[in-house]
């Protein structure tokens, strides 16, 4: 044991303190998000709250445009949705003030704290719920202790709301361990991660082009608390897009010739995007979700809008599969002298996390105890954190992505044959263990606190 | 001239001081009906107040299932649906009683008159409105002038009000003139003509087998008041029906394998819909109006609602082209591992109007004056009214079904080239010019007196 | 009885005199046509010994590039095939003199006999055989017979052997009647019916420009001997075509996104051709009647030719189909990156016989006797004779066409439930009642005679 | 150094002379074997000439249905195909009496010969080629040099003359050799690798049932000469299989309705196999290469013959691809009313070489010199050898299929950048150079003799 390790697990120990002491109040934080859940681009009140908690821990905040590029989002909502949305959150105790900043959809926040010198570690937390009508049953905990979401089909079903407590966690730890590091700690609040929307405009800002060390997290209720896969990689990449066929209507009885048929092109284009070819050079994917077309019985299709998704192993795999799928549906609409138009939807590349790094959590998680490391998983999804890692990456930084396991043990998580039920993520029942945001909050701030202690050892 | 000339003047005359007296509250009427618009098979406070006024006339009312055959209606609302019509038709002043008698859907009511012996006359009234939100612009007259439907989603945008109304002039026309014929008025009032559903069940409850001569109208904005054509003919019979594939749904990314894809299956059965063969015995059609598929961009899709329907200028075509898509829907779910559900929305024969009767109308009008019979027209259409046609005809009587002008010159409808503005049916901004009434009331009235008159003579 | 019946009845006799007399040679001659049997545009040894006739007869022969268009000719077969068409026609009979004019495509004939005044009434007959193989079975009359095809795959499985010894026989009657009349004969024997290729380019040089009358007829084994069907009408408008799909091979296992797949462009174009909405205007229809694609099982498809012919009811409804499937295969074929070739095989307007030339053939039939006049049918098909009756009409003559009937009760035409059996055209067993031959040589001889009668009168 | 390489080396140069003195004469059988090309089960004359030379050297030889099990064989010619290529094999200078035992497609030779004790060593060679018509340009060296295939559209296009040349080679080899091991040399000659049907029922007959270890080889003009892979692998499995959907064929225009449209079925199933979702268990392909389908531009389509192959990384994925592709063929034939026929045509599992034998195959070549060994490399297509390979693994013995580079240095083979142009396989300008045959003959020698006595050592 040298030195380094002896100050270590001093610095562990105080951080593991620090955690038990914060629990209560980060979980009583997240079941307030939860309560007041917020769908990408619109956590007016969240972004509200977590810039004003970083402002009084002492953290240095850019929220708005500083934190989000206008041009680069995706998916953005509607203005009607907006308008709602920042009504609601002025309603539910959110800052007028910052809703001024942020109200076109600008809820990116950055905290930065510094000592001037040193390497800069940055994390990333998302902060979106999903456009999901939240369980009522009395089986669902949230809803049985009365946090339940009161935002009509806005549900944290997947988790964001422990990420943006934790994140909240994490700032006060290094903020009271800042005597004991040089070096410059960045906490990123993302809007908009569902749909793979926001980590774009983050990056295109440039809030992680000076990162060194860039950490994310999530947890997962396929894993049992206690167990973590550090650098979760192989993410795909994916191109989102919704297709709108515009035709023209006509009586399909009276005038059958007279329309243009948007729903026999979206058809056409549906066969033909699933029959785009395998490519050799490695695993595609593309999904045509949902198809919604036409007004009525007896009148020949105007529009039909598909909600579609490309994905490849790589990014090249991906274009491959969205190019091609361009060709198909422009061709479908040609053939029924319609009209296409692409809306992208959001997009991310593939990227995996830097092993040397996610080396390093493991070797921090030992010393931490009592947490079980798995083999790396191949995520087999998207994530748009993608974004800010190859950014990171690429500029000759480390980036990885944590897995916390969280399944939950409701009373209802037994089954017959014995084993715990599964609370599926994007699912009205979700829910998860909140043991998981003390891990979360330990491993990741007590990471940082190793990469700064190792910089100083190493300078 | 002869006697029955000199006869059939005076009652034409005294028909034409009673329908000018009636029309200002005839038209009250159809204000009120249009105020309270209620769609198909939810026509509660309109039948309620038809089957109250009958009565009071001294008709003999029969409502519920003396009226409408139970197994034979379709499209029928959901439970919900039910439920809140009936509340909100008990608020709007309908009769308590007869909500008790009609309250699962079944609301046609017939009145009868009868001086004992003579021939059987029927005319048919529907009563449903849409479902569509009818315009509040300031030009939209009925908005204007403060009878705008007060029901969300419910509008009389067909001018079925119009009918209703009309119905109860007549039914007191020709109460009044009960002393000089000898038969039997039947006037029957149906529900949910629209996505033609309600005409067969009445059928089925026997209200037309012993009808001698069926007389049915329409308003039609695209012809000038005064215009009329009598025996609209060579509807198309028709065959409406939703078809849902149920398949399973995936993880579009992670499990491609695993689904069962409803839109692959629906997409492959559109374009196979469209490609069944012409038929040499004559037109057919079909239309895919609208498809609903899926549930998000990233799983495979588990289920896609079509919603269809099939047309031949004959019975034959119609079941041809119903068959056959049946045939290729069923192969289109087999291909995907997916089941098919199909859910019959409503259907109506082929068929056309008596010429003979048609004629009958033509001289009556002719006595009256003022009035233009245009050359009959290929109706391009479907009516339910074909059912009651098809069954009066099958049993020896004759039927006809008569158009009546009512283009609407609103304040709003001069447009540049001189032209008046057609306010279309099924549309928001649909109105008609009321004075079609009373050339309704009138013709009809008259129609039916002159039946009974020669039916006198020639006996 | 007015002296023009009188005179006709003369003629009449006569005419059926010399068609008593000359049927056996007649027949030899079809039986000659039938054993040499020659596809469209190769009918080198039929058109050489028409023309001998014809100019052994007297009449005027143009032959070559004087009766056929270069530029308007269609559907063409390979240089090969010219080739070897020729050498066997050389080998069978054919003048070589004659092979030379006509070698490259040229194979119509037009013998005209004129007195220098008087109507010119023109009379066509198709030559060539079908791409079949007749049958050689013992029951199959021609074969038994020995007068079967002894070219491979050229049968005259339509009866155009018939018609061209029928014009045969024409020439030699009116020929021997030429002191009788005033006026101009024109004896039209036309390459390449089948396929609509042929009447086209023949129009193009302006063959029936200055024709008064014209007519035309046909075998139909669907009628009994002496049932004739006079102003065969309605034929359908038709557009043939071929369209090519280029696409690019690759290995289909080792690199399947290496080529663009002209089958799967060629499949989406064939379910989208069918799917071509009706048309409110009246009936349409489109075929592909072939596909050939590809060429090895694990290479990606590079080319598809699908072998297509649209019709409609009249020329707008035709090029109504024509224009859509034009856009579908050019859509098809963008989807997956390919090019569309397009290739014209034929064509025919619509048209209908003149009633009064129609009439006026049943007049002259019905003294001629035995003969039955059947209502006049929709035809269903096509013919290029179209093109003639059009160019005709257009200029302000009469045309019709006459359908002569020729059921054939050959030893097993019996069937069990005592009908005859019919032996259809266009399969390897039709055949014909030569009876008919002398029925269309006597009716169409009297109805040239009776035009030219008539025109004396009338002049 | 010990004993065993002494041995061996001494060996291996008695090999090495071996081969250097019979290349002439192989390469006379190559090019022999070549001119007279066969396609697979018509391989009468090769077969023949094969057996003879092998019982000439002392092997005993099993031929007919000895070799070959009747059941297991796929994609047999028609019966008129087998009758052509005997006769010609008879004029070609095959044994009369051999062509009786092998007439029914039996072509199978396999020559053993035993010193009645040691492990069992199998050879297999291929000896069909392929239905292509060999190039006759002057740049094409069998052809300016005399020996392209005499026989029309038959082509060893992918060198298994060779292969069949070096079995002889090796027959010769290890015949001299017989005094210097115990143990027993199997030499199998398949017919019919080409599309992957022939050692399935080779294998049924049990002639690897009782083999140790079971060595292939193939020449591959993508590699130089002295390249060797040892060890391919990683075939994929493969399951080739025509669909044919039997309609019924109708008038197109006259009677649309009346028939039952293979060609609609058709493409629908072409755009739902290719809509098979992708398995996230590994790669898969599927692949419709060819479509033939109807009978005239006229006619409804009545049959549809589709050409079609389904593969996957393993067993299980190939079999998901064939089971979906039934389903998704079925299901399209049901949609026109149509019936289905499918015709296995040929199959193969996945299978890799043992890499303990693969890595013996190096260690010998490393003795002989001159030989450079490439790292395995993945083959991307699909072998019928992978058959006889998993039976052997599955009875516990080894098997290695080895690549011999081959490629040909013509006079034209040089390109202006230098590099040097590849003859491709299934083209009809394939070449290889023969320095391969004895670089096979004595690589595969070398490594029977090297199992003969590594065993006898071990014993």
């Amino acid at each position: 044991m040298n030195n380094n390790e002896v100050k270590d697990n001093k610095v562990i120990n105080k951080i593991q303190n620090l955690a038990e002491m914060l629990e209560p109040k980060i979980i009583s934080y997240r079941r307030d998000f939860h309560k007041y859940a917020e769908i990408g681009w619109l956590e007016f009140r969240t972004a509200s709250l977590v810039a004003a908690r970083l402002r009084d821990l002492g953290y240095h905040v850019e929220v708005g445009k500083a934190a989000v590029n206008a041009d680069e989002r995706a998916g953005l909502p509607s203005k009607d949705a907006f308008q709602s949305a920042l009504e609601r959150a002025a309603e539910q105790g959110a800052d007028l003030e910052f809703l001024q900043v942020v109200k076109d959809g600008f809820t990116g926040v950055v905290g930065t704290i510094t000592t001037g010198k040193g390497p800069t570690v940055a994390l990333r937390f998302d902060m979106d719920a999903l456009p999901i009508q939240e369980s009522h049953a009395e089986t669902h905990r949230p809803y049985r202790e009365g946090f339940a979401s009161v935002n009509l089909n806005n549900d944290h079903a997947c988790g964001h709301d422990s990420h943006t407590a934790t994140g909240l966690g994490i700032a006060e730890i290094l903020r009271s361990l800042r005597v004991n590091f040089s070096g410059t700690v960045k906490l990123i609040f993302q809007p908009a991660e569902e749909g793979v929307r926001g980590a774009r405009s983050m990056v295109a800002s440039g809030v992680v082009d000076n990162v060194d060390y860039l950490l994310g997290h999530h947890v997962y209720t396929s894993w049992a608390v206690g167990e973590i896969i550090s650098g979760l990689g192989n993410y795909s990449a994916t191109q989102k897009f919704d297709a709108v066929i515009h035709g023209a209507a006509a009586h399909a009885g009276g005038n059958p010739q007279g329309g243009k048929n948007a729903l026999l092109a979206a058809s056409t284009a549906v066969l033909n995007l699933y029959a785009i070819p395998r490519h050799n050079a490695g695993a595609t994917r593309i999904n045509v979700g949902q198809l919604f077309a036409g007004s009525g019985r007896n009148v020949i299709c105007a529009e039909a809008r598909m909600v579609i998704e490309t994905r490849g192993a790589n990014n090249e795999l991906s274009d491959y599969m969205y190019q091609k799928a361009l060709q198909v549906l422009d061709g479908a609409a040609r053939m029924y002298d319609c009209t296409l138009e692409i809306i992208p939807m959001g997009s991310a590349p593939s990227a995996s996390s830097d092993q040397i790094l996610a080396q390093r959590v493991e070797d921090v998680g030992s010393q931490i105890g009592n947490l079980t490391f798995l083999p790396p998983a191949h995520s087999g999804g998207s994530e748009d954190f993608t974004y800010m890692m190859k950014r990171v990456q690429e500029k000759g930084g480390q980036a990885a992505n944590i897995g916390i396991g969280a399944r939950f043990q409701s009373v209802n998580s037994k089954v017959s044959n014995g084993h715990e039920k599964i609370l599926m993520s994007h699912t009205p029942e979700f829910d998860f263990d909140e043991r998981a945001i003390k891990i979360a909050m330990t491993l990741l701030s007590a990471t940082v606190m190793d990469i700064f202690n190792s910089s100083k050892t190493a300078g």
